[in-house]
């Protein structure tokens, strides 16, 4: 009983400042997205790869999470984003209150997209609200398809679902088809893009999905 | 404070457990691993491709974890290897605890390699002792090579590190030589093995250093 309550708490203290941060994204109008995805899956790829496409006049900034090392926002800072790290220390996943801090070092006014790289694991972060407008879901080819019948909570709270590295598909087994359709079935308003960082295929859709974003932001 | 003091007291409740296993595993002549590894790394296929492979006279049983879903006990059923799933409903970890119960089902009396398959995670799995002989960490190359510093708990408890789907290495820019380098760094203990489960290169060592552990444990 005891685990299951302060689990509670612990959720509630955090929605409490998840609340605050969307007040202040929404003021900021600051589109917010948060990555999730297995360790591996090509986060940071896809942000560095974001950079150089993201059309003129959308600012990119990006806040990131890892358990240890600050490498990851170093790769994005190196592609011309400004980026703060997180080290979480041990634990599986970001908090809203993480966030806000970094907010110290990449205040959200004048940035139209902001990126949160969460921690690499499909099942903690999910339960940790950022103040975000929209979770995204990545899996990468080369994890096989039943991630998303392994990891549903994932698909069923986020909004678009990207497949990375399908660059790698000729040299694969992967049931695409099962992959997308488990998703599908899971969440059926699930935007799936399907994309290569290395090679660039499916980045326009990405990037479409991102301005977009921040233009319905930015219009309130 | 209440939250450092909760953590402790369930990580103690799970190794009082966890000794009663080894106790067991040791009266059984067991050896035991526990797998560690990011979602979608190989650990099932790993499985699978040892159940042929394992020498005559030498019984593998695998006991394995998933937040959701009976699908990987039934892909190692289908191998021939006698299989338990536990479902951890949520669980970003297997405890001590989950592992007694599943040995209802596959008592690891007459068993000479008992697998117990982790949840794909990096982080959680690590703070669980299940009575294990050995922890096993395995990053796919795919995965990238900045696992172990990102990740550096995994390695610096695993006794061995497995390198898998070594097959797609000419399709990556995954600098090997870092991905080892930093996990002997942590760890200089580590047998390193690199393996494909679909081609069978490195499997041999693979399972060699299996039945040198299965032999040590039946000698006592």
């Amino acid at each position: 009983m005891a685990k299951i309550d302060l689990g509670r708490k612990v959720r509630s203290a955090n929605d409490e400042i998840a609340a605050r941060l969307r007040a202040r994204f929404e003021k900021a109008g600051t589109f917010v997205f948060n990555l999730v995805s297995a360790p591996g899956s090509g986060k940071t790829a896809l942000l560095e790869a974001t950079a150089s496409r993201l059309g003129e006049g959308l600012r990119l900034a990006a806040i990131v999470g890892d358990v240890q090392t600050k490498a990851d926002a170093r790769r994005i800072n190196a592609a011309g984003i400004d980026a703060a790290q997180i080290e979480t220390l041990g634990s599986c996943h970001l908090g809203a209150g993480m966030v806000e801090e970094a907010l110290e070092k990449i205040p959200p006014e004048g940035v139209d997209v902001l990126a949160i790289e969460n921690v690499g694991n499909l099942v903690c972060p999910v339960s940790f609200d950022l103040g975000e407008d929209a979770m995204v879901a990545l899996v990468s080819l080369p994890e096989g398809p039943d991630k998303p019948s392994k990891y549903p909570a994932a698909f069923a709270r986020a909004s678009a679902f990207v497949v990375s590295k399908i660059d790698l598909a000729p040299h694969l087994d992967c049931d695409e088809e099962r992959l997308i359709g488990d998703a599908r079935a899971i969440n059926p308003d699930l935007t799936v893009l399907r994309l290569s960082s290395k090679t660039g295929e499916g980045m326009d859709a990405w990037v479409n999905w991102l301005s977009r974003g921040a233009e319905s932001k930015r219009r309130g």
